[in-house]
């Protein structure tokens, strides 16, 4: 009942957690009939909110006119505005990536800038039900364990999506009911064919047959995301009964692994955190019927049976070659070129878009810093980016080739990384209002 | 590869310890490709196995053709074969079935009874990956747990699923590369539409964007087989921490629950023994705010607030009337009737099919006898199944309206159902070669 959904969305708000009444919530809003129902929601219910637009020029005209819709829905309902317009061809061609990696990334890079310049304490996007029951009906077709059929999440760090339990079919007759205008959805440029094709093609036919399909997926949804916490407390009490630590030495007891039921579910969820890969796992079990002497290595491990025991150890630093800077004073030739490092007061200069340059604020860096390849495991906290990324998935997006990543550096401060050498700095380190000093580092390549 | 499906066959039988070779194994056959190339492989593997095909006589010639083709395939391959005839539509009347109920029922009982008579092990169907991602597919749309998400199982009791690791698609070219006949399958009057057209509408829209999206939701379903394991074992460790039993009595205390992450899963693992279903599970939730002395009541048991705790009890007996039958002497009046009792020798008499008379093997059942309504969570095994079914499912297939569900008394023998009466006895008690007496039962109506 469309009637009903205020009262079910400060239901849901308030059931999951989300946020609190008192807290202000940036929204992101295309102009489309999800995310400016969404606005007229947190209107009606008397959050605090505020709208943030992008606008990617990608459709000319259309994307003006999207533009201009939310402007005069911001001033109808009275919310403060932000808009930027992004030159998304031009981010393609200079980080050789595609339209839609290109505009997820710029679009929350964006938001999440404006979030904490502004002081919104989240960010909420329109995701509804049948997305969610999309996402995961799209991992099941791909081939998930149980985590990727949870769909989307109500909340993830700085993330909300406050309108996962409605149907879209809710959400239009809500707008209908209160004669609300939106303009053609134009966030699907963000979306996959993929998701079109399921959006368009298979879940109709699916509601065909079972015409409740999509809030019986997302009932389904629900009890995995249940099934889930059971899950992980089990994992927990395995990995708790099968690994142990000595020193730098991890152990786990060949026999106790190899009684273990189940076996490949637990063997994955105990040594994907050493870099094992899935095609991988199946040489680490067969050590468990090898001799003493056999091993497996990973991108950060080597897995070795010894006796009654796979050993695990973090792969000799000799294998790996690292360069330790202790102060900016120095300069660093590596594999790839020359460091050249710089410290420097703030002042007015701009802060430069090469991506051989970083500009870090100094007092968020603190030496030795260390040099080194990236590994499996690796994540940080992309420029712009509301929550952390894996490096190799950042690497992916930015669609290197495998003997392009393998070159990949990164630089670290205290533990963290702070540069992906030569592509994106960490957001943690970033150059704010509040900076004074700078720390710039220069890549030169090898002549 | 279709040249690698016999090894696989045999590796896959191994791994998941279907049989042992040296046990004989019953095919259930209808002449499709699936089930020919699965007698073909018992051959090439060498196990010892018989032919089981049942005509249901639905297609006229058609049917016949079947028949004869299957007695052919058994000679060829030199394999016992057994064959069966069933007048299909006269069951529907008689039980006011379905087709599709009858023709199961019918296949299940006759294929039971053979395997018993013959002395096999197990009795073997054809089902393929295709039915068992159907299968988790169509749960997922219907909403489900984790447990509707693993698909067919490849060993429940005596029935076991040789061929889950194939794909449809190798078994045909299995049979192109060996030229081995078959006939359409005929298997498909057993389906239901819903489940057509999974297979021709909707699975195969998947694969334009998927091309392997049945091997990889195979691949889910493996995966969501183990992490149930997993779950299972947590939920195993709340029922100690939360259920506890006094005499007559468990007990939950409300604190613990209400405490308890996640909570509905982990109520609804608790509850559901105790005769609680999805609707209640809410009313019984409730109860964790309410004052004491409310209750909820499910079939079975009574749920009450009292205090810190929840009270689980059995409703009491006074509330569900019992007649307790000591002898074959007595006869007994009850709300639908009277039965009346008698001893006699097997004889040469033909065993009547009569709804209302039950033939039990006296020597299997044990006086006192019980005579009560059904409730939720009764079972027994239907004459000629091979596997044990909760009665309230025997009721929905039999197409009992709600009223005259409430109707449906049962027979007990030592706390086990040996009658539905008027319906259908149990297997258990039925009458074999080895009955030298008979205990005969007669359901007369109220007058």
């Amino acid at each position: 009942m469309p009637q009903h959904l205020l009262t079910n969305f400060i239901t849901y708000i308030a059931g999951q957690r989300l946020f609190d009444p008192s807290q202000r919530i940036l929204l992101a809003v295309s102009g489309g009939v999800d995310s400016v129902v969404m606005a007229h929601l947190f209107k009606q219910a008397g959050f605090s909110a505020g709208i943030a637009h992008c606008n990617f020029q990608l459709r000319g005209e259309e994307s003006l006119r999207d533009e201009q819709f939310v402007q005069q829905l911001a001033a109808t309902l009275d919310i403060p505005l932000y808009t930027t317009r992004f030159d998304t061809t031009a981010y393609t061609q200079r980080h050789n990536v595609s339209i839609q990696v290109a505009a997820r990334e710029l679009r929350y890079q964006w938001l999440e800038e404006v979030r904490q310049r502004e002081g919104y304490s989240h960010l909420a996007t329109a995701h509804h039900m049948q997305d969610s029951v999309e996402t995961a009906l799209m991992n099941f077709c791909k081939g998930t364990g149980i985590a990727g059929l949870h769909g989307i999440l109500p909340k993830q760090e700085r993330i909300i999506r406050p309108l996962l339990f409605a149907d879209k079919d809710i959400l239009v007759a809500y707008a209908a009911l209160h004669q609300i205008n939106f303009v053609e959805d134009s966030s699907n440029i963000t979306d996959k064919y993929t998701r079109n094709f399921f959006r368009h093609q298979i879940i109709p036919r699916m509601q065909e047959v079972f015409p409740a399909a999509v809030k019986n997926m997302d009932n389904s949804i629900q009890r995995m995301r249940e099934a889930e916490i059971l899950y992980q407390e089990s994992v927990a009490r395995h990995r708790k009964r099968l690994l142990f630590k000595k020193d730098n030495t991890w152990m786990i007891p060949v026999l106790k692994l190899q009684q273990t039921v189940p076996l490949q579910t637990v063997a994955w969820e105990l040594l994907k955190d050493f870099g094992c890969s899935v095609a991988q796992l199946q040489q680490v079990l067969q050590l468990l019927h090898s001799e003493s002497g056999r091993y497996v290595e990973t991108g950060t491990h080597r897995i070795i049976r010894n006796r009654a025991w796979l050993l695990i150890t973090p792969v000799e630093q000799a294998d790996a070659p690292i360069h330790v800077i202790d102060s900016p004073s120095e300069n660093v030739r590596y594999d790839n070129g020359q460091l050249h490092f710089r410290e420097q007061e703030r002042g007015q200069a701009a802060i430069p878009t090469a991506a051989e340059l970083a500009w870090l604020d100094a007092a968020r860096v603190s030496f030795p810093l260390i040099l080194r390849k990236w590994k499996q495991g690796d994540y940080f906290y992309p420029l712009g980016m509301p929550k952390k990324k894996k490096v190799s998935r950042f690497l992916i997006d930015q669609k290197l080739s495998l003997p392009e990543k393998e070159k990949v550096w990164v630089l670290e401060s205290a533990k963290r990384i702070i540069w992906i050498v030569g592509m994106r700095i960490d957001d943690r380190v970033k150059i704010t209002s509040g900076t004074k000093n700078i720390l710039a580092i220069a890549l030169k390549n090898r002549d």
